[in-house]
């Protein structure tokens, strides 16, 4: 690969120190980074690049998932970096920039390429591009790319704006939009699953599925992003990005192992164009909108939302969501896809269901104990698949086990997602990276969403810390004679229970 | 169930003292036997109820899976026991057989049964039969029902006339007939796992498998059945009845759960009717014969067939048969169906694989190590199924690791043939057992092979003791492109390899 600059917009801040530094360090030591490579850091701190390499040290000791080997390779890796002081809002503070890639490039041999990384808040993004463009950085001998991260808007005016912004200085083929669930392994396999094994393909299609679950539960509250998290709810932070992608990801019907990117962007895209619309005076048939109370999670008691900090106490915004989606093609119409995310649930779980159709059953149906056989995806916090299956013994008629089996057990080798993004936007492959369209059309199939909950349209209910959600979000499932699977109870409901225990059983006795 | 009287011929035999005993004993000790229940032991020996029932307890010791327990259950089951010295020849004894079992009859409430089990060789089928009939015997209140067990006939026209003088005493619904393969665990699993799961039931098609491998390998020889076996040979021994049974049980599809052992009587005759029949100058192109030359078996040296005690130095029977069959209709249509079945194989195996049709291949086919997706029944020794799937890392592109799944762990629960065979027996579940048009048409379809070795139209290929058999076998599979899987490699052919791996590599340089 020819000499190749990462420029780094934010090189001071979280995401950097917790995801950038770990996985470029990975990538070097397993020899993957472009022979002649150079880090440029940029920030408004007065950084040199001798402090900056400290910093990057620093997050690697703190963040790398594996143990830092100490010496000379590590002293190599570090001597890639520089610091370079820069105003967003400073032409010059470009120009002296592009004069210092420049005398970099001089030195290096072949077309020089360079990648600009975007990890900085997004209401920057446009200024950033216009800069790149009127400061000459970016005419490149080799190539250039724009890589950025959500929000990608925060409605589909807005995301057009952006969009029409970074156009101005980068082409759609140089934009590396990340969403972060695109580059984990059970996500990046779900396609190969599918291409390698017709067992998995020949089911794949509304003939066998009944419906298809998506859920991405965290436990964890609103964090110290309240003030961002207050203004985009459930709904923009997870349903209108990495929910959409998991949705586009499971359902898309790839006919040769030779696809492109393009191939599987195109497939994305038709997804997404077959999604039946849904109109805003429908919204409150198909999404529920939940918002946190204060609760218990793992026997320890947290606040509701609007008691969390930066929180106003009469937010009426969204902590969770869950949504019934119609996806009207050949494959997949009659298939009902349930998608739910919400913060401070039971458990970390990111998991894809596929329900089978119902088996035969005999008419004796009380005996017959068989359950739907399920495609399981854990997606996160640990990877893996699980296919369960009735097994009858003859022997005992009616009764059916299921059997789980455990697809990966080598779970520790799981590579980070943003090692994985990385490496392939130096590489150009954008398999694994969001499209402008797939940005404009999620956007218009949430927007209707957005006004009917800015209308107040649509109700939110409250639910406990430590529950699944509200109750709604199971009706939304039951009026089609459906369930959320893998539904452990909620602490409060095993303490009910545990408390109905302890009431004394009434005989009664007839009189 | 009303009293039921078991009538045992040939009750000092070696099935009995192997397998029926221990299989009452399982029945009795877990209530499934009648409430009046009672077992006649025929046979010439001249026994009394004591010393009968002291060889019953004997066997048990000797030959029931788990420990037996002394004390009053035992004593209760061998009070079950009577013997009753009779020749199959001479009427009187069937007479005084008859009044025997009607003082019995008499102390009972109810209509009474009589289960007829033959446990003698199939000469003396007909014989018994008529002096059942002629003594007034197959005169019952209740039920009567008569087992038997293979074989049925050596050839078409001998089963048909064996058909015949059983038909004068039983009618078909009364008539057990004994495949011991269909009371394999696994095998009585096969239709319920395609019922339970529409997973699998998706898959049973032409449309998704390439092929079906029935394999049944034995590491025995001819052991002290000589005079049998060399007129029998693999072909009459384990291809007509258990072979074939095997493809039908696999090669059904019962559309519902709710299926009586009628549905599936009819479906299996409809597969054997839509088997491609093989015309006698085909032979040579569908079926491998084989016998077993000396070789080595687990590293000891075992003589070859002609060798053998009881054995005609120049027999030309087979110890091997491998064929390859098409069934006709809409589902396998175009699915070749290889089975094969030997003595003195490398290992003892019976199972049945299902390949199913390559995965989609990228054109840099080079890199693509995936293999097909196989479903695997293993029926013997031990019983479980495998689903060997693709799993694609796409950080490691090009790189398939098969996943294997074992289905049953708990194979110590699993019965044994014969308790749950006569258990069906008793009450009248003929869901596993062989019905007369089975018997007739797998006769027909193997009646031109007979003639075909009879008449030495086939070649009769030597394979040594510790092989898969021999090498025609592999290209019966091989131009069609297939293989058979899970071969390892025989202990010659290791041996060989090893020898290899001594010689010194040369090292050619150019001049």
């Amino acid at each position: 690969m020819n000499p190749t600059t990462f420029v780094l917009f934010g090189a001071t801040g979280d995401l950097a120190k917790r995801k950038i530094y770990p996985a470029l360090y990975h990538l070097y030591i397993h020899g993957k980074l472009p022979a002649s490579f150079s880090v440029i850091g940029l920030g408004r701190k007065e950084l040199n690049d001798e402090t900056f390499r400290a910093h990057v040290q620093q997050s690697l000791h703190d963040f790398y998932r594996l143990e830092v080997q100490e010496g000379d390779t590590l002293q190599a890796f570090l001597g890639l970096f520089g610091f370079h002081v820069l105003h967003i809002d400073r032409g010059e503070h470009f120009v002296q920039l592009k004069e210092r890639v420049e005398r970099w490039e001089k030195e290096q041999e072949g077309a020089a390429n360079r990648l600009f990384y975007l990890s900085v808040a997004p209401d920057f993004f446009g200024t950033v591009a216009s800069q790149i463009e009127q400061s000459g950085l970016g005419s490149v001998t080799g190539w250039k790319r724009l890589v950025i991260e959500k929000p990608f808007g925060h409605d589909l005016a807005s995301a057009r704006e952006l969009d029409s912004q970074l156009s101005q200085a980068f082409t759609e083929d140089e934009i590396y939009r990340i969403d972060h669930y695109l580059g984990k392994p059970m996500v990046q396999r779900l396609e190969a699953l599918k291409q390698a094994n017709p067992v998995i393909q020949a089911l794949w299609t509304s003939r066998y599925i009944a419906n298809v679950q998506i859920t991405a539960d965290e436990t964890v509250g609103v964090e110290d992003r309240a003030g961002y998290y207050d203004k985009a709810g459930a709904i923009r932070d997870m349903f209108q990005n990495h929910m959409l992608q998991l949705l586009m990801m499971l359902s898309i019907h790839v006919s040769n192992s030779n696809a492109t990117a393009e191939d599987i962007r195109l497939k994305k895209k038709n997804v997404l164009e077959a999604l039946e619309p849904l109109a805003r005076q429908d919204v409150h048939t198909r999404i529920v909108r939940g918002q946190y109370t204060a609760g218990s999670i793992q026997g320890k008691p947290v606040p509701g939302y609007t008691s969390e900090p930066g929180i106003s106490p009469d937010s009426t915004n969204d902590t969770f969501i869950a949504a019934k989606l119609n996806i009207d093609n050949y494959y997949w119409r009659g298939v009902p896809f349930y998608i739910r995310t919400g913060k401070r649930l039971k458990s970390k779980n990111t998991r894809i269901v596929i329900e089978f159709k119902e088996p035969l059953r005999s008419s004796a149906s009380a005996e017959d104990s068989s359950v739907p056989n399920l495609l399981v995806f854990e997606i996160g916090p640990n990877e893996g698949i699980t296919l369960q299956l009735n097994t009858k013994d003859p022997h005992h008629k009616g009764e059916f086990k299921p059997v789980h089996i455990d697809m990966f057990p080598d779970r520790a080798e799981a590579q980070e997602a943003y090692e994985t993004l990385i490496h392939d936007a130096l590489n150009g492959d954008s398999t694994f990276f969001v499209h402008s369209d797939e940005v404009d059309l999620s956007w218009q199939w949430v927007q209707p969403i957005l006004e009917a909950f800015e209308a107040g349209e649509v109700p939110l209910y409250p639910y406990p810390a430590g529950s699944h959600g509200p109750e709604a979000a199971n009706e939304l499932l039951a009026q089609d004679g459906f369930h959320w699977w893998f539904d452990e109870p909620s602490e409060q409901e095993a303490a009910n229970a545990a408390e109905a225990r302890k009431q004394p059983v009434e005989h009664v006795t007839a009189s």
